[in-house]
């Protein structure tokens, strides 16, 4: 097994975005507990995740999701963001809180409603002009509930046809990314339910659109890692989503419920070339904190990216490679057992001071006393997102 | 096969409870899509569900939500059902929508948080002496979301004690019904996630605790008649929940999923003498109507169970033990389906017909203006549930 | 909604090839059930499937199963075919069943065992040739038990250099379809797990190859039909495997499990031109009878589709139509519901007279003395499949 | 977190007993891959079992499976079980590999069916008797196909009777042990799918008859360890069969598909004072090795197994309670990933020197020398069992 020092430069590579939205109270359809201190506006939530950034030096931008994050000057964003010494990310499109989009979006049978919802990812690459961003992301809503309700396949045509137009405005250095999920909000059916759609979806579209994975929009026992593998050979792997399930689009903490599962993820990231400066491949979280506090959850679900990150690079790829050839299956599983069963933890604090870093993040964190800052100083005022 | 004539009388003893909470607004987490014209309070809730019962003769009760349900009055609310030709019925306690029950409510570490709930669930049973409910039903949104949050077996303890109190304060004539899920709120583990924790802990109470069972929260491909087969055996399917899924808990109009699984379920009702006057179990639906339109999708629903329990009827009982008993089974599995493949609907509508009612119930109400006339007569005031 | 005189013609269309292997013994892991009287050879098992023919004008065809169905000559095997009024359909190849595919076959690592596999393959070539079968059909077994057993992405690629000599000695007017399967008898990954791969692999290769989709082969609660669509909407849609499932891939008769299901699947075939003489997407039964009597199953399967094409080709289109596009979800959904519900038993009984068929194949290959005649007739002898 | 030391002896407490099964020959429906070496009779399997224990003092038992592994004389086997080192252990029937039993056995309609089976489990109490096993183990692969083809209830009615004779019959100081498993062999129902009928039924024989809680034999994403914290609450978790699942009944390697899952079970086994010398719960390995060796992959299993229980012991209580009832989940939540993340695996090596045995029981098996002497001494024969 490679020793920590032998990686210690390839963690540096590692860049985990941030949503903001995750700093926004959030919840599930039959409760949204408030937390105190939450951010009242996009520069509040830049400057929560601020200081997971300051903590880790693993997550340097920030996703911003149009219109939840919409201000007057994305100028002023953008230096207040570098202020405090991250970047703006991904734009995120939204065609699903508006009354108009009820019945679908990019996929409605009414012209009018995808134009409008057309003229609203237009306006987010402007942002991303303004920004930037280098990826739009699409995340479709669209579906229905009921069998007979709508034409699926008038559907799919009218998403090809909606997102070709997306596609002609996005500029040589920007990229479309379209993300899947299986269900929900839709209970029948989703446009675009699984990687084989998007996959389809884009690569119709062209070279500058790709796939986004998010690890809770997979249908119950599906392999995961064969997608992301998959989807890098195919050169379509746009952007990863990180989060954690046991049921459905539970929304945990990435490495919560199935730690194995996330090492097995990045394994496959990492032989497939897209880890850090090796791809072009966007890593970001997508969870809502219901329940927990949202700074450390942020914090906690980066260290848990890293030190899976840490233990797939210490992979005997040579030794595993030898046991795989020689079809000798207990020797090869053993190989990649042995890196997920590594305590890295040590290893990473001390990676963390020589870095100047605090050696426990969380613990950091907790005695800065910004916790207490943000509850006593945001009072009043209203919140943009899903929890809103 | 019996012929419907056979059946028709059976019909007759079919009672399907209505869910206040169905004519609110509702939604998921992503958006409420508000409706038009949709009830102010309690008492234009009763008003809708009346109408479901005055076009099908099906739904002679509503059950109430509390505190969603609130009233000064419940001699009025009472009197206001009864005016409108149905009857209060269930009483469903709500213990997931105060700040307090973020981290459990009957399970809570805290003393004084459960005391508060179990305080809630007199209140209730107060409640049902005014209205005369036989059923206080009890869902329990308790749960973790991480492994470690929480200590399972001490909470699973605590809900016994707090169920024991609340048991000893329900009325002779009075249940208890116990509703499992397997996720949702909770994402880690549910305190009550199975039929089984349901059946030990109501078994553990006495004669008048009962298990209540509803479609949609079981885990993928479990066998929900079998369930319901084995609940009766042991005496204890005190209540029913219908909805529809494809995916979770979607709560979609019954049967518009898997018509045939709600025919099994009801099959088994039947033969498990929970059926009418054969039992005391409780029939209602629990569903949201989150894009169709709220009435006219209760009526689809009532007929759609209306319509499995007349092709269940036809079930030829003799011809089929005679083929189980001879272990023919394409023969035995054929009689089953020549049931289910029978077209009850013309017969249905004669049925309707002969007692005054409507051939066409969802006909019947389109054209009865009342949709326009809420739309036009409800505007302002607030709603108190599931969407507000 | 359409009368069925107005679809009667169509119904013409319709053929269902019957597996040779549904006619041998069959089982799970733990017990395979012998049945008096089932074929020893190929030309017994084609004789059986004649039956299924004869009593229903269903099923012109029988796919063969390499090696299983292995002949002197195939030219006898053809001529024995239409002396029983049936024709030879798809080769299926088999790389499963020796001992040098234990660990893969067209994906090994080692070129000498992907070399046999292919070479196997241009066997079954060969035997198209003398058949004249259209489609080679391939199902892989391949894939791995444990985390690290193998490299999945070197085994991808691969496989597409293994299918690519594949595809080259495909004839003009052939086609290769490649199969795909969440898991069984691989439990960690498949090397074609789902359409997406499938569909990739495919596309690749060029025009004459496509995907075959097998009902059973998908993730708990996929939408399939979603899927029907998406593949015919591609050009892709190669061929159809009938068979119905609770659980995994239970194999059980098709449309016992979730009649709806094959509705809404027949609909989207014929929505997207899959149907008939509209495309040439081949269908075909690949079931299992563990412990029901097969030629009686096969009967009670090719009705049960065909019963259900009925429905499907009387849903009003037009109306659907309307009603979707005026967003009323509630009346598409029953204009579905309407043709899902008909009855269309008694109209394909004289629907089969008026084409001197038995009104009731069942009866009428229980009363031909058949299933005695066979148990009488076939003792001893060896059977090469499945369960032998 | 408690240090190794304060673990140590508690380490010593752990039996895991093997199934004679796993030994032998194995596989899917679609193909059993024979290994060079495989036992020809109990005798052989035993031997192979004992070298199991001899480098890892883990599993100082071995389950027998009735007829599979009968022999004349048990007194004869039990010695050699006994110079080998080890001891005989549960007892297993079987009522699946015989023709009477395709359609039931303790659930048959047929009473003299029902009786055949009841003999069989007389027999195998019998042997109990020879052997000194306290445990008779009954997995019933009892269930049906095809909605209709039997009478659930009617099934589940006679199973309590046949139970219940079979009960009469066991010992003072021994115990019937009643499994569960949602489906397969039986593809729509099987009479004992879950913990609650298999609670059910035994808690209305009595005290001696507890609950198998197999992890392979649940529906996706259910919470397992949920059910082993309340059937141990309940008093009823007998035993508990180690084995490991991505998908359904995989059978694989116990801890390798999901470690995580694996360490919360063993937590809650400890949490439910179900381990070691607290209880009397019996754990043991129920897998099959398809293509994997099967004496080092036993080693692997057990190994699992006290890798995670040693993690599970470090789980640092004291602390898990405090910030449990502090609400301070994400603190909690760490607390448990500590003891999962530790690398036990060091200690364990120095653990099992100062106890005479090998670091790396793995390692030390390879070298012995055994493996190649039982392909060479064991030629022929036949065997009996799963694969047979």
């Amino acid at each position: 097994m490679p020793d920590f020092a032998a990686i210690a430069d390839r963690l540096t590579e590692q860049r985990i975005e941030l949503p903001s939205w995750a700093f926004g109270n959030s919840g599930t359809r039959f409760k949204v507990f408030a937390q105190p201190g939450v951010p009242r506006d996009p520069f509040e939530k830049i400057a929560d995740a601020a200081q997971v950034h300051r903590y880790t030096a693993l997550s340097p931008s920030v996703a911003l999701h149009i219109p939840w994050d919409k201000v007057a000057s994305y100028a002023d964003l953008k230096k207040h963001a570098e202020d405090h010494g991250v970047a703006l990310g991904t734009i995120n499109s939204n065609t699903f809180q508006d009354d108009i989009y009820k019945l679908g979006s990019l996929t409605h049978s009414d012209a009018k409603v995808r134009q409008t919802a057309i003229d609203h990812h237009f306006d987010c690459i402007d942002i991303m002009g303004e920004t930037g961003s280098r990826d739009l992301k699409i995340w479709l809503a669209d579906g229905t509930n009921y069998p007979g309700q709508d034409d699926m396949r008038g559907r799919q045509d009218r998403l090809t046809e909606s997102l070709q137009k997306i596609y002609e405005r996005i500029g040589e250095d920007q990229r479309l990314v379209l993300e899947y999920k299986i269900f929900e909000p839709a209970f029948y059916h989703m446009d675009v339910p699984d990687w084989g759609t998007s996959y389809a979806q884009v690569a119709a579209l062209g070279d500058r659109a790709t796939v986004c994975l998010d690890t809770g929009h997979h249908a119950p026992s599906t392999n995961i890692e064969f997608i992301v593998m998959q989807l890098l050979r195919l050169g379509k792997l746009g952007s990863f989503d990180f989060n954690s399930r046991f049921y459905a689009d539970d929304d945990l903490i990435v490495g919560a419920a199935d730690p194995f599962q996330l090492f097995r993820i990045i394994v496959e990231v990492i032989r497939g070339g897209g880890y850090g400066d090796d791809g072009d491949t966007a890593f970001m979280l997508d969870q809502c904190h219901n329940i927990e506090d949202k700074i450390p959850g942020q914090i906690r679900s980066v260290l848990n990216v890293q030190e899976m990150t840490a233990r797939a690079l210490l992979v005997d790829r040579d030794a595993l490679s030898a046991a795989q050839l020689a079809g000798d299956m207990l020797t090869a599983h053993g190989i990649l057992m042995d890196a997920f069963y590594t305590d890295v933890r040590p290893m990473l604090a001390a990676w963390r001071e020589e870095r100047g870093l605090p050696a426990d993040p969380m613990k950091a964190y907790a005695e800065s006393g910004y916790a207490a800052s943000i509850v006593e100083g945001r009072v009043g005022g209203a919140q943009a997102g899903w929890g809103a």
